[in-house]
């Protein structure tokens, strides 16, 4: 009988070329499933929540996978952040029902996204805030945040690659749309930093950071936020803010 | 009649082997002194407060130097962070009379020193603390750290390299003695970190790290305060506790 894992990892994503195991690069996934080989003899590929893109981070990214070794689960725990480098730490270890399966299981995920606005950005924060230090109406910014709660086509803010677009959705979600619901999506001033959090039952590839970009051309003032009513309801790219950088997205919770 | 000019620098330590230039490495002096040159085509040696080793950070190292050139400040200083790497940036530059020495017109420096206390270290975080993750007595190392408050001969807390500390101690005070006065020495608890500060008119190379490898024997009950009175009391290294790690170090300020 196998058992079943769920893990919450936090990683710092500058290092790696995202989540996702691939040939010849350095992954979260695929450095986590070389670590369980190397302790328990077992190869497996633990699933995640959802893949994160290369330099995006996480505060709580859950994975799960099975195991036959009977290894005590604090043990496994202790083994994992010894043998993991730095940058990934298993925050949590628990042994979890056969059924649970950290995509499939998955009912909401919380993103941050951090802008740094003053006019230096301090020497540790590069690969952890997005910098803009030009002006934003934040007030804007928050009007359009308001725009995407609810239930949407988010065709408009997903990646343009559309046969990458599907087969995300399929793995993701079983489904060949892209409707999700958003249930709080707000900006908020910390610091010298404006901070976008968005909770939602799912994100398209790209999503977070193509509203983020969309958002920060209201910011500007390039766009309005009726602009952004109406980029959501053409359900197509075509007037679409730049995907913003990666560096400054936290994937900050999956709830089951 | 050149110009004078004084420059705050903040940099994350981590890519650098240290301040000073050395030929075929990454220093941060080297950098500056580079792009400077890239800028107005003079070459010089920007001079520092002092010295930070390998993976040492600052908030707020000063350097000094003179140019010949009649750039404005306002686009040098521009020039600077648009050249420099994002771990390099200019917080500050002004021009100065020509008297001033970022290293001989310094009259106190304070550090801070950052231990992070809970069994699992953030990913974000392992290049900017110290990791201790046992029970500190941070009474007791409070304690400890009062004890060097004042005028006091620290040859048992300087490096064990007597060439390079005499070199050092004649470089940057011009004398050969190892006394200095200490204005204030403290710790304080913030969050999970334990943070040591320390502010006296000189320090000795790896002073702050002996010292604080020193007060963490003490948190460990390895040591007393009463034992960290004798070791300074004795003048020689014997007794003193490992040298903390590089990473949990700051130049917090310089004073003139």
């Amino acid at each position: 009988m196998p058992r079943n894992f769920k893990a919450i990892l936090a990683y710092d994503g500058s290092p790696f070329s995202g989540w996702q195991i691939q040939p010849g690069r350095t992954t979260i996934q695929g450095k986590f499933a070389g670590v369980i080989k190397r302790i328990t003899g077992e190869q497996m590929l633990p699933q995640g929540s959802g893949r994160t893109d290369a330099g995006v981070h996480a505060l709580a990214q859950v994975a799960s996978f099975t195991l036959e070794s009977p290894i005590p689960v604090a043990n496994l725990h202790t083994a994992l952040n010894d043998k993991l480098p730095e940058s990934i730490r298993v925050m949590a270890l628990e042994e979890v029902p056969l059924e649970f399966h950290a995509r499939h299981s998955a009912k909401a995920k919380t993103y941050q996204y951090r802008v740094y606005r003053s006019a230096i950005c301090p020497p540790f924060m590069p690969n952890y805030v997005a910098h803009v230090p030009w002006p934003l109406d934040a007030s804007g910014m928050q009007r359009a945040a308001s725009i995407v709660v609810g239930k949407h086509d988010f065709t408009s803010f997903t990646a343009t690659d559309p046969e990458k677009t599907a087969r995300d959705n399929k793995e993701r979600f079983s489904m060949n749309d892209n409707v999700r619901t958003i249930y709080s999506s707000a900006w908020e001033s910390r610091g010298e930093e404006l901070i976008y959090t968005v909770r939602g039952n799912g994100f398209l590839h790209h999503m977070v950071r193509n509203l983020v970009g969309t958002m920060l051309l209201v910011g500007k003032g390039t766009n309005t936020p009726a602009d952004v009513e109406r980029i959501l309801a053409a359900k197509n790219r075509s007037q679409t803010g730049p995907t913003a950088a990666a560096n400054g997205l936290y994937l900050v919770s999956v709830e089951y």
